[in-house]
């Protein structure tokens, strides 16, 4: 067993986005403070006791950062592996930083899985052009080129049909070092939002059924129209990949359902916007989740009351908050960012139903 | 139709202890920023944006508090009348001030609810030792005696049995003016979430049915084990009497199951400790529900997708949070107080269950 974080506690967050937002009234209302250290415009601070605006360059601000908190944890994979260092050299830092590292790198991320004996989707790493005939080779065509670090939502990729292409969309991406997938033929997509605490214990919720849209999640419905068999798949998936990592908090773990089964697409080492749906239909959702499993609390067992439909608000969707709001069972999450810019996830709504299935 | 308080707008909140944070809470998912006054130590605050730490007798303090503020609300009804004269004269402030009048005073509420032709249980004023007798000989004996202000939580209540009790009760209250209540033989207490739009559409929660320990509230259970009828009768008591107060906000009124029906025992002008329920079984909690009221949001319509017992933690039954954290269903709301000191609110657990009646 180990220590509780006691009450009172200040728990850092790095990131000061809707998800750090989130982490931030879940940690409030396990009796925890907030710290958010975020370099730009933070939508969390509003919600949390204490804020630093600095750059993860800024030692100093990252040292009296770590000084005010009893424990760190991110809202995003991206932190700078220079302030991961000098923070986890301070204060208690959950995930673990080998966890953020296998997810920073997508060729890192894709071995493991593989390692881990887990279906992926075929790839190969391309440094420079003159990769892309064997990697092709062994994706097949047509593939997506994507960056191997930095890109979400869809950014940082390219959809190629044949060699040709692929050298055509290579300088686009300049020079960064890339890896080539296969397509893969799904039927649909899901995801597992899966915890692990710090004694080791796993709990997941009920696979949620992704649609995107421009590459951006638009919605999550659970539960998933999948059989059982692989609703507890995925949950196995999961569990294997949190212990495989020594994980601590919250992952996000996204499945191709295929004809052959489930492939594991890519893991995100925090709390996940297809899991935003555990606010409507679960004791214990995702944030608070997140923050019992850092701070040595027991986990919520996952169980669900309700079936939901999340369905993000993005961009100019934001101005559709009222009506929505005037529909039975409609629960309104918005993030407080002042500009509605395309593409931009501004808010999201939760649709609550009584419970479908047992 | 009124005009719907813009989105990153500033409500302020009156009062910073457990209901001005979940509040704040909800109005930060509704996209608004809060700033919270209270003159005391305020949990409040460490969810909120901005916070003003002076006494409600500090005119300055609340000049600059109202002009940071679009609009103003408050989370205990006993705000001095001098403050929210101020306040008002300079800001939107919902729910309006008579409500918040008739609320404060047990006599000016018993009254308007005898008025409204509600069922109350009998009651007389008591000014002054000679007033006892004609005062019992309307309510009977045994009787309550309650000061007429600023009791709650069954602070300032005597019980006697007959009127030489009375007298000799008499003393402790310091001359403050009284009300004699007759004593109320009820099967059980239920209390109804209400709230009322600015346009005056009114929505209300299933009745939930309440427990008190010394004084206290224990737990509310919901559904509450009462007839259809009753329940119906409740909702509909509730609408009448926010209509009739031209209320905007949630209220809590409190009724007693007797066997000749309802009787209304007391209104709150405010979110309520008996609608913490709402936070795990519905949709839109009662938080989200007086934001969504008193800015201008279509209300939520009460639906609830769940069973729910409501347990307060008073007093070191806070130490209990992570024993309860670890049963299937149960979801943690610590306020962030330092102390716990006996008799206080420290937090509240919502134990859910899938919905058992259609």
């Amino acid at each position: 067993m180990t220590d509780r974080l006691p009450p009172g506690s200040t728990i850092g967050i790095l990131g000061g986005g809707q998800l750090g937002r989130m982490l931030s009234m879940a940690a409030a209302r396990l009796g925890y403070r907030c710290h958010v250290y975020e370099p730009g415009p933070a939508p969390a601070a509003d919600v949390a006791a204490e804020r630093t605006r600095a750059p993860y360059e800024d030692a100093d601000a990252l040292a009296a950062f770590a000084e005010a908190c009893d424990l760190v944890t991110f809202e995003f994979e991206n932190v700078p592996a220079a302030a991961l260092d000098d923070l986890a050299a301070r204060v208690p830092l959950y995930p673990c930083r080998s966890a953020l590292e296998t997810s920073q790198d997508r060729l890192v991320e894709k071995s493991f899985l593989r390692d881990l004996g887990l279906a992926t989707a075929r790839f190969a790493p391309v440094t420079e052009a003159a990769d892309l005939g064997a990697a092709l080779a062994e994706t097949g065509t047509p593939a997506i080129l994507k960056t191997r670090r930095f890109g979400y939502d869809g950014k940082g990729q390219a959809r190629v049909a044949d060699i040709a292409e692929a050298r055509a969309a290579l300088p686009a991406f300049g020079g960064a070092p890339l890896i080539a997938e296969e397509t893969v033929a799904f039927s649909s997509e899901i995801s597992v939002i899966a915890a692990r605490g710090r004694t080791g214990e796993v709990a997941a919720y009920d696979p949620g059924e992704n649609v995107h849209e421009d590459g951006i999640l638009a919605t999550t419905t659970i539960p998933a129209n999948i059989p059982n068999r692989l609703r507890m798949d995925a949950v196995l998936i999961a569990s294997r990949i949190l212990t495989a990592l020594d994980y601590v908090g919250v992952m996000g773990v996204e499945l191709f359902v295929t004809a052959d089964g489930l492939l594991v697409n890519e893991i995100a080492p925090r709390v996940h916007n297809s899991g935003h749906w555990t606010q409507a239909g679960c004791a214990v959702d995702q944030f608070e989740q997140h923050i019992r499993a850092i701070a040595g609390w027991p986990l919520g067992d996952g169980t669900r009351h309700a079936d939901v439909t999340m369905e993000n608000l993005v961009g100019d969707a934001v101005h559709r908050a009222p009506d929505l709001a005037a529909e039975p069972g409609v629960q309104i999450h918005l993030y407080g960012k002042s500009e509605a810019r395309p593409g931009r996830k501004m808010g999201h709504v939760n649709r609550v139903k009584p419970l479908s299935t047992a």
